[in-house]
């Protein structure tokens, strides 16, 4: 197996990961029939992909032009609607998936970016977008604020993900970049998880609440 | 009247009742201002379309670029405004109107990404997508959960459609398969409605709700 | 200084100024950490111009391709987590500069799409959209129905501003209708905020509410 095609590998494992945790996440949260299941399980895989795709002006995006995308989203998805009640010890291994995607598509993300000419600084932002933009669209269409935006540490690795594999990628060294980016990614998010970490927040109730 | 001409004129008499149908419903959900009201009718109008044509990437979209689509869809939501409450003997007729609209958007939003090059798969999704997009975007602004995600048979023959268009249109027959198509998704539409069916659904309280 | 430098300057104003407000008023609303806040800043600030840029096929957007965007974004939401809970005396100074980002939005919006090829209604539209839109996107991730759909006149000053700076625009006189435009659309919205107008609504309880 080339670096591509291990690439292209894990990038199928998170998007069937995604959508997976996408539809389970998404069926605990309100009542759904299968179009909502299966719906809410793609979107969560491919929706950051497609944010990207189509910042990037890089249309079709991938996840329409390559059948396995969404044959691995539509996987992952049926699986979420057929075992309906996950067991308690499937969740942890949810969690990891979810990071290995978190992981994955971060640095994926940037590394699209910057092959298609953007600088540093928005090639991050927007490997960040690949990794949090599905679950973010899963959690306003059914009517939540996204976590992301809340709570637990998600957003951070995948910026420091994107962060190492476009700067440390801009040498000669992608591969290896790539590889330390998703591994710094999945780290921070598995600590942030175990010692249940949270960025500093702040309450609006200790705010001046008037208009 | 040829085919072309026929369809187009189909495709500003869904724009027109997606449109009234639109604003209509998010009137009765919240308090809209004639902003809103208008928005919202041009939104569940067009909205699926720009969708379509944003991943196609087929910009400026059709709805921006031909003068009768914001026409048709800025009608339609100005009288929903003036009626504002509509008579009882109104919403049948309603229905009926949004039901043209799922069926013409269904099958020529697949037809568009065929036509751009997309696989059957991905262009029966772009279909479907053209046909619920902007009833979903019009939900999502007023804070409900979309209701193609929850309830009735809505999304299922807009696929429906779409797969015929589709995949009876890759032959030399795309002109009868789109009317098939449509014909098909109208069918579907209207049973589900006559007889309240709903696509099977999972219920979150059934489930482990913890996370 | 010449006239594209002074509107480069406006809009950056305007960027920072929809950031620090876009970040305070999402913080007032839900609990929020650090990313949140900094998200729906950065969101507010250059969302508009980020639809915008999509519909019109101008990819990669401006606010990814300059690196001035991000940063006056990000100083502005920056600031906002800084300060926190701002003193009485700001509310009416963070209005104003509102109004300056709405007026400074509408007719550089505008301005993009006539010389990018759209005709003037779609024009007068995507200028309206650039100024609103990203308060739109940060009231959606919040869970509120955007303001814009509800109450108060903001945008109908867009609109108006827009329209001035399109139809005037056609001629030979850009620059000048672009001042007047911005000039106009601030006008109405000081206007409005002083007398607190609100635009006609719709109660949906006035209304029969089955469906």
């Amino acid at each position: 197996m080339t670096g591509t095609q291990v690439v292209l590998a894990l990038d199928q494992l998170g998007t069937v990961t995604f959508a997976l945790n996408g539809a389970m996440t998404a069926s605990r949260r309100v009542r759904l029939d299968i179009v909502g299941v299966l719906a809410l399980g793609v979107i969560t895989a491919i929706g950051g992909g497609l944010i990207r795709d189509v910042l990037l002006g890089a249309t079709p995006p991938a996840a329409l032009e390559h059948w396995y995308y969404l044959a691995a989203a539509g996987a992952g998805a049926a699986a979420a609607w057929v075992i309906a009640r996950p067991p308690r010890a499937l969740h942890r291994v949810i969690v990891v998936l979810d990071a290995i995607g978190l992981s994955v598509f971060c640095v994926t993300g940037a590394h699209k970016a910057i092959e298609l000419g953007l600088q540093p600084a928005p090639a991050i932002l927007l490997g960040a977008i690949t990794a949090v933009g599905g679950g973010t669209l899963r959690d306003v269409l059914v009517g939540d604020v996204p976590s992301v935006l809340t709570s637990e540490l998600y957003a951070i690795p995948a910026l420091a993900g994107a962060t190492v594999a476009v700067l440390a990628g801009t040498s000669n060294a992608a591969a290896p970049a790539a590889v330390v980016g998703a591994v710094l990614c999945f780290a921070i998010r598995m600590v942030g998880v175990h010692f249940d970490l949270n960025a500093p927040a702040r309450d609006p109730h200790a705010a001046p609440t008037e208009e």
